[in-house]
């Protein structure tokens, strides 16, 4: 394991990635027990439809709070890919949502059906945010299992704590079968 | 107005500081057009009680996004008032929540009941955090208070807008009164 993680989530104004940015912060910080850094920007630059949420992680204190080299990227849609791939360090894990990003401009990249599982197995499209970290946990270990359900429990909505471990589990497996 | 403010938004883990930091984020980036970067930090060093968010609100491009020194200060709890008042600006303006903070160790601090209207008025202690923001932009004018009200029912549960709005008037209101 590397001292220090920058993760990029990336998509489209309504699919979660601010929330996510989030549960990872808090599953990272407070159940892992790592220091972490969880950021957004708005404005100018950050308009249209493309939204970002960066979160970094670390074994030490976080003295520079702003992203560098981006470590894992999330990228949920093609504008996503395009606006938020440029700065990637050469051994970055970049994972894509297969239907919504189809035009790949890097190789070794992992695509995975996390929106067409949250909408035929969950039935909810929203929940591919948790289908993502999930994947992300499994496939680079940068925060635990144990601890992203439990900052993933303690922020969902009462009632859907069901839907929300079902994504998880959903992840977990596509993790698995992405590193095979 | 300033170039650049640095706000700071703390409490403790209960009250919303981290909601509070995004709304005001969204309102001043994508409703007023300002750059702004919002962040958080958790682990070792924020252990405790105590809670913060930190927004950067700017008419320029924002380079270094790490908070230097404090334009406006929330603090909604003694711990975090003795946590996170120490690297104010000489000019800032600081505000604390009268029910829960009555220790004060610096001249000028305005001290509202913001916890208690959010009880005795709204009948939700939680939405305490929105009557702060209302008063930080009627006291402040860091945020327009159509930007503030677009973001937050924007992102607030259906079927609360009501006692949201109630929330933002009851804030007004008091930024007016403390401004007097």
């Amino acid at each position: 394991m590397k001292n220090r993680y920058e993760i990029r989530l990336s998509g489209s104004g309504g699919q979660g990635m601010i929330t996510a940015g989030i549960i990872l912060a808090e599953a990272a910080g407070v159940y892992d027990g790592k220091n972490v850094v969880q950021s957004q920007s708005y404005g100018p630059e950050a308009r249209g439809g493309a939204s970002k949420a960066e979160v970094i992680i670390s074994d030490k204190e976080i003295f520079y709070p702003k992203a560098t080299a981006i470590d894992i990227l999330l990228a949920m849609t093609q504008e996503a890919w395009e606006k938020y791939s440029s700065d990637l360090n050469p051994d970055a894990v970049a994972i894509v949502d297969s239907w919504y990003v189809k035009d790949l401009d890097k190789p070794g990249v992992i695509s995975l059906p996390l929106s067409q599982k949250a909408r035929e197995e969950v039935g909810l499209e929203i929940i591919a945010n948790v289908i993502a970290l999930a994947a992300i946990a499994q496939i680079t270990g940068v925060v635990s299992r144990e601890a992203l359900e439990r900052s993933l429990l303690s922020r969902v909505p009462k009632g859907t704590e069901e839907k929300n471990r079902q994504a998880l589990e959903i992840g977990f497996r596509l993790g698995k079968e992405a590193k095979k």
